[in-house]
């Protein structure tokens, strides 16, 4: 895994760790050689207009010019997700008190998760890299979006996952037909051996562990595509879930860089972190006041969010502070009525750490921590359809009846 | 329910039999009042541009001049279907020795199935036509389609399915929390109920059946939404499922008015369609060189497409022998292979009726009815995460192994 002259990371022009900001050339790390902290891009970004954005492909390859990949991406095999629609929900927004009120539905991308945008851009430059095979471990979302991607693309894919997993999520990265491994062990033993399989595979990218500071970038498209889909402009505040960290402090990335080019206007913003109760060691840390996050044991039914250790933990507490939010915790029973709110009043049915945005957003309402009165954007990250069993035990139909108008009539439904 | 000067329904001028073409103004009838035969919407196009449409929204909203919804349709609450990725499918086109493919790929919308484009249109409709209450019988896609339009357009929904559907099924139309009605019967039980209570319920709009017109009418946007992301141009051969045929018949509507209004070039294109060889009244028909359909018992894994006595039947047929197209039938062992294939080769998980359609495409070139070197597009009319049961028992992962480096290096998966 070397670059060659021919490596196109398009703007990207070098990896500098989070850190101690030292920087390393371009090339398949993730690790600071100085100190071991993480490594993020940095870019020198050229003549990036709003105009060029539009006139690209409707998908996040219309960001390209801001992403580690590659001039022509848009003409490699990829699954092309992303401009998932920006729903305004007056419903929602009128019953929790709210003046202006939008979804960021990223249920409508091709594995219906927005893990579709992170594998995208850590395929396309994992290839550049000279990778051979896309790998992950993962507990869902993620092996269905690196599994899918890879078949696309006509490489292999290699995902590992706990043998325990619903036979649900195990269909639906079966179907696709790459190395598929159930592990026995949790998903932190799954991780452990991801990394030490990375180590010895040298050809193998996996997208969260090797080429994880190419994956990550790929998040910064939803903060862009929020910011083109209101007419070039930032919302007041955003309500993002918290499992890692990284799409929350993307999102913040993506809006700095914005700004700084000068496609939207330079003002204020709240970006709020959102966890379950099961799993809150960030909005632990934030109420606390502290600067580092102590893990913990997940145990919550938003298992997307499941992460007791977030590697990003700390920049996401710094994001919040620096930007006048907050990160809240919602109970399990909170993130059903969540589900089932979002549905009930905009027909979009979210998974369970969308039922955790909305249920944060509620609390944080409720308790006056987020301005009720200025725009507000919610991320819904996932599909109900993958987590049925969370609202399995309390939605039903309204009623059984015979096949006659009689026993309609009898029923009361008219 | 009757018109009043306010109403708008757009382009829309009168309703014609499609049998004795007898006309009657516009209003909340679906059978001709001479001859009983099904009624079609008449229109009166504008001018209707490329320009134009290009410069609407990004949801089937676009084509609102060529649909019978208010010209104001956009501002009101729906679920804004459409504009699902139509997808280069060159893995596919290789494996079945193609040479232009594409995938239109209906399990981006709202719902994830192609039923989000003719209830967001029935929804438009019946709100101009007076209707409180959206209603339907169903056995799966229509039904969570209805209850998550109703939900976001803030009106009641009335769903009614019969009670030995899948809990999986019950779960996702429930949560959209609105009136849902299991029924003691079959589809056909549920379906006569259906149009009993639309008889006595004034303001319900049951969608494909009382408002069944303009609901209709929703399929023509596959139609528009091919032609203009192929660059505004006709493929040459289509494959579309065919459940009533509705489907099908308006995308070949669509294709007519985008030649008759000067949007496309006119030149000669095929329309196939696609069926289960367990509920293959249609294709049987083709066969046989008959012009009426006799209606079967179904009995196939793919239960979107099981009905047995299709309302557009004949009229796919004379599509499919005047446009030089055919009609053909699949077995449900050619359908799950048909999912894994499309799964395999380009990262998209259908339902079982885009296993069909696969499948049909594969038995058509092999047959040498379809011309393996004209472009062809197909339809995915669903996703793969409604309809788990048809792959479950061929999916599965290719090995289980202890969690560390030495097992991995065992299972020869390197």
């Amino acid at each position: 895994m070397a670059l060659t002259p021919a490596t196109d990371l398009g703007p990207a022009t070098a990896l500098v760790c989070r850190e101690c900001g030292s920087t390393r050339d371009l090339g398949p790390f993730y690790a600071c050689e100085e100190c071991f902290g993480p490594l993020e891009i940095a870019y020198d970004f050229g003549g990036v207009t709003r105009a060029r954005i539009e006139s690209g492909p409707r998908n996040i390859w219309r960001y390209r010019g801001l992403l580690p990949v590659p001039s022509t991406v848009a003409d490699t095999p990829n699954t092309e997700p992303g401009l998932t629609r920006l729903v305004r929900a007056d419903n929602l927004a009128e019953s929790l008190g709210l003046q202006s009120l939008w979804v960021k539905d990223d249920s409508g991308n091709p594995t219906h998760s927005f893990k579709d945008r992170v594998v995208a851009v850590a395929l396309a430059a994992a290839r550049e890299l000279g990778f051979k095979v896309l790998a992950c471990p993962s507990t869902g979302n993620l092996a269905n979006a690196v599994a899918a991607a890879a078949a696309r693309a006509g490489i292999r894919s290699a995902v590992f996952v706990p043998s325990n997993l619903e036979s649900q999520k195990i269909i639906t990265t079966a179907v696709y037909g790459g190395t598929f491994v159930t592990v026995d062990g949790n998903y932190d033993d799954v991780n452990r051996l991801a990394s030490e399989i990375a180590g010895e595979q040298d050809d193998w990218a996996f997208v969260n562990v090797n080429v994880r500071p190419y994956y990550a970038e790929g998040s910064k498209t939803l903060g862009y595509e929020i910011a083109e889909q209101l007419g070039w402009r930032l919302p007041d505040q955003i309500v993002v879930p918290v499992a890692s960290g990284s799409q929350l402090t993307k999102i913040d990335k993506a809006f700095q860089e914005l700004i700084k080019l000068g496609l939207v206007e330079d003002r204020p913003y709240r970006v709020f972190g959102a966890q379950a109760a099961g799993c809150d060691p960030v909005a632990a840390a934030f109420k606390a006041g502290h600067d580092v996050v102590r893990p913990v044991k997940p145990d919550t039914i938003a298992k997307s969010l499941a992460i007791g250790n977030p590697a990003d933990g700390p920049y996401v507490l710094d994001v919040a502070r620096r930007t006048g939010g907050a990160v809240e915790d919602v109970t399990d029973a909170e993130i059903v009525e969540g589900i089932r709110l979002l549905a009930r009043t905009e027909g979009i049915f979210g998974e369970t750490a969308g039922g955790v945005t909305v249920a944060t957003l509620r609390k944080l309402i409720e308790g006056g921590t987020l301005d009720p009165s200025a725009e507000t954007v919610i991320i819904n990250s996932g599909d109900g359809l993958k987590t049925l069993d969370a609202v399995a035990p309390v939605v039903a139909p309204s009623a059984n009846i015979a096949p006659s108008l009689e026993a309609f009539r009898a029923a009361g439904l008219a």
